[in-house]
């Protein structure tokens, strides 16, 4: 059975990677999964919040949001409205646990990386793109670090990469990284994130419509699994081009 | 090996579901698992907000809050700072979405309940014990809303039963219904919600230190299963009692 | 002549004090007065305001608030609104003033006290019930700092006890203690705050619909001095119980 | 004993009540009490709040608000904060009662009068100043609203008149309208609102030191009649000055 | 050709500057620009904003405001609303760039001015109104300073003066100084800021209907020049009277 | 003289307008002037704002905003402060201005088009290349409205082009088009919107130091108008393509 846009059940769409988007960011990514396409910028200051003040230890956190023509219909933006969305501040904070699963806080020393993902034009899987795309800027946020003296050239902050993708069941049929018109139609949607080594940091399953069994969930997360890898490697390929 | 509170592993707090704790709503739940103690409101009214209206189908939505002094330390009321904060717009979603796992919107006929579920006092696992409170909460709505005329008395908006548990992985070792003394130590978090038929309605794990394995994934939900199928039996009892 | 629930124009509802109702905090009581409970915790800490700092002197403020369905109809949270509306301001500046009456800040020293009183069911007189409530957890709360050293075991904070009750008039008739059905009702409205002493800390009267003449007003202040003194046999009554 | 500006403590500071301060409202007065200066302006308008629509009844509300340099010290002004402070919305809600205690709704039609009351210099009695000149702009706004048919020339929507004095107890001795000078000094402090004929429409006494018995609280009570019946006539003799 | 009001097109309402209007502000004018009045007073304190702390450097803000019923319909204040509407900031901000164009901050030192200028009546030109008595509250601030040993007796923090018209296109006529019932005709309205040696600090120019070309630009440039000067004499001839 | 880029004082940076960038929008520009790029999309919809409806009349709006890291150092985001600066509204009113002084409203009949302008990349002139750029998002979006029965074929909603430049003094020479670098140090920045036929929408401009006299602002009006002149030109060029 062949999809509407002609993948098959286990296909990823198109991913591109372009680094070094802008020029002020020290790690700046334009992720796009087929049309969804997301701005990652990563910020790196010296010192922490008050909070973590004098621990030694670095801090990680992420701001979404979506700009108000990134999807069919225009929303509100929420500085106009403001406050910020459920959707929004749930999506943030998953991106900020994601990112900080791989991070060795002490290694980081006294150091903050806000990792800023602004959603330019939106087709599901805004998230998991987010989360893909802000692991390269974060990655190249660290090498700026490293040669800008906030940390040591030997201090390794990371210690794996994460990558994330959508999963559901649409029509009953288990699907890898749903484009909208999928995730809308879907009774289950999925999002999971791994670590490069195929572990899990996130795994967040929603029965939209009827409640899922433990067959499917056991669909769910090898189609999730196996869309991680490729998407790991893809990063690994953007990472590895000579010039940030 | 036992627990700090002299429990097993695959052992719940002691849980109460106390029917009809308020006089004005329409269905009203004291649910406690252990320390922890969530007042559960569920308000019927007729109508539906102003994007379902003409449908001939209901709605059900949820709030979640903590007074201040639930936890150990004070918390600055979210009414004073003048805005909601990521987790309590989090948890709202998550409850108002398991809820609504399980309501047949039609038969409900243009109605609305909103469930508030207000933590009194915290000791991990709130958002699992608004769930399994506020489901109580919600079927002695609904059968207020059908003696009452809001819908017709064969009418079964409810089409299953819903309950929630939190597990982890302390020490290596996978828990079941995690005390906060336990959750703050926790390498692994994760909240499951159940029909009373054992599938599943939400699922969301969360690494804190370690990324878990598939293994671990598997310990978890099972043990979670199992915990859900006790709370709903613990459910069915309260509503068993003549007279709500 | 009898009330709408038998009592006599004179009689206080039915009042119960229940102590340390919350493990966590330092002073914890739920109070009802008929069928309106409140929940007042008391949270000290060490350190004041910085407007304060360094003057020795220490602080006690309250907040107030409803539940959403503490009343027959529903109410929007404060916290979703993203504002405090007037009357919850007035009435915690009414709670705090009233506390405060009773408080040497020299003795406190440099220690905050915040009361948090939740109205967990309404039904009339909430604001007195939240002031007779609180001052017996402040009461806790200070044993507690005397007993954990924020304070000298023989520092003396409290100059004296505190009590509130509500009077009115209805139907020409001036009542004590009105419930919610009676002060619909009244044509004058008048909350009373009194030292244990029988002193007047506040005297808030309000014509609802005719203004109010010097013999009514003579009535309502006898009746509510008299209520006051039974509320304070009741606090001390709380308060001589062994454990707390 | 003479006070610190020379008056007896049972006189008034001097009173004047400029109407047809400002072109645009209906109604409009530039009260003073001393250097205490209040722009009182009253703005109606056809129709009522949509809770009160149909009814056949008006509405009468109230604003009150301070110039950021009205006071000593510059205060920061609520719409950069972005929040009401508790106690401008008290006081908005007291000037608010006090007018609609003498206003027939059924005679005023559906209609609305917004008395917006702007502190441009404080020196205590801000709040008895604006119910004082409000009563004057409301008065004022009412005949036009006969003249332009909003009403019928024969409705006479005010039921009566209403002014306002602050009284005080300083250094042990009552004392009428309180300058900002005694006002920080005051053992008690309390706002009365009187109708023409000499009843009560507010009774506000406040503690800020010690408690009061009631000798004190007569004395005041006593106090602050006088200075309303004077403040009646001043409204009075201002109000019949030919040409609005 | 004469104006609604009979003024010629280069004339300017009459105008008045009333200095020393409040008692406790360290200056304070009220400026009326015929109908439109304006109280603008000058808050002088010890101490800059947080990050202009050790520059030696002083600073001059400025915030604008409208009382609600300054305009013939009631507007809603900003302070309810809960936030600021984007005139007033844009107000706001020209008012304290104007008045920072002839400061010198090195000799005003580490002191900040707040200028308020709240519109109580608004009649067209309520901004101009303000830069031109906002100025004159600033030199009555600025000797104030001087001489309480803010700054320097010989310290000359003003290195000139500064004052601002309207002008405007009706009916294809250039017209200076308009009034509300020319403004709401106007195809082209410009704000001019001059110091008082005839140059720009700012020049706003706006088509409201058609654009304007290059001559109607010169023509109302040249008027509003004009204009600027007879304001910078009626500012001299204000701080010349004796006593401020 | 050459300028830091190379440029001569009356050239242009390198623009593009890059036409059809968001699958979803009716009308979608990325438009840079040099580094900076803003993503200008047009939201067309059928209806108008409540205060304009059933004039017959359509309405056309504007918001700008940047990303947190469009600049060299992350802002905060204003949705996470709750409120819009004083910048942001102000430019979102300018860009409103401009292109609304290019419409006629009978012929756009009752529609709404928003011009939403968020700058992903910013170094000087973001304002003036939004209005550019928004203008043509504005034509393709007519154009759709046209072909999808918003308004008639015939209509010509569009009553001319607008376009936008800044121009400055910078060390005392007038530049055209201010990279971020030139415009910290100008002494005088000015943004002027010209229509095709070189008149003037909006002219603004402020004194960053010294006044500017007269010469020093002819100087720069004719730079400006020149500088429209050829982004009309590239205007008309993007237009020209075939595909939108």
């Amino acid at each position: 059975m062949s999809r509407f846009d002609g993948r098959r059940p286990d296909q990823l769409r198109p991913v591109t990677i372009e680094r070094s988007w802008s020029k002020h960011a020290e790690g700046s990514v334009l992720v796009s999964f087929g049309d969804t396409k997301v701005l990652c910028t990563a910020s790196a200051t010296q010192g922490v919040p008050r909070w973590r003040k004098g621990s030694g230890e670095g801090w990680v956190t992420a701001e979404y949001a979506m700009l108000p023509r990134a999807t069919n219909t225009r929303g509100d933006r929420e500085s106009v409205r403001g406050k910020i969305g459920g959707r929004t501040h749930e999506i943030s904070r998953l991106i900020g646990r994601s990112l900080r699963a791989v991070i060795d806080y002490k290694a980081l020393g006294e150091n903050t990386v806000v990792l800023d993902c602004d959603v330019l034009q939106a087709d599901g899987g805004t998230r998991t793109a987010a989360i893909t795309g802000a692991y390269v800027a974060l990655a190249d946020a660290v090498t700026w670090m490293q040669h800008n003296h906030f940390i040591k050239a030997k201090s390794r902050p990371l210690t794996g990469t994460v990558a994330a993708v959508s999963v559901g069941i649409v029509g009953g049929v288990p699907l890898l990284d749903l484009a909208y018109e999928e995730d809308v139609k879907a009774e289950t949607d999925m999002n999971v994130v791994c670590t490069g080594d195929g572990r899990f940091v996130e795994v967040q399953g929603t029965a939209e419509g009827q409640p899922f069994d433990r067959a499917e969930l056991d669909a769910l997360l090898a189609l999730a699994v196996n869309g991680c890898t490729e998407l790991t490697a893809a990063q690994q390929a953007a990472l590895a081009a000579t010039e940030a």
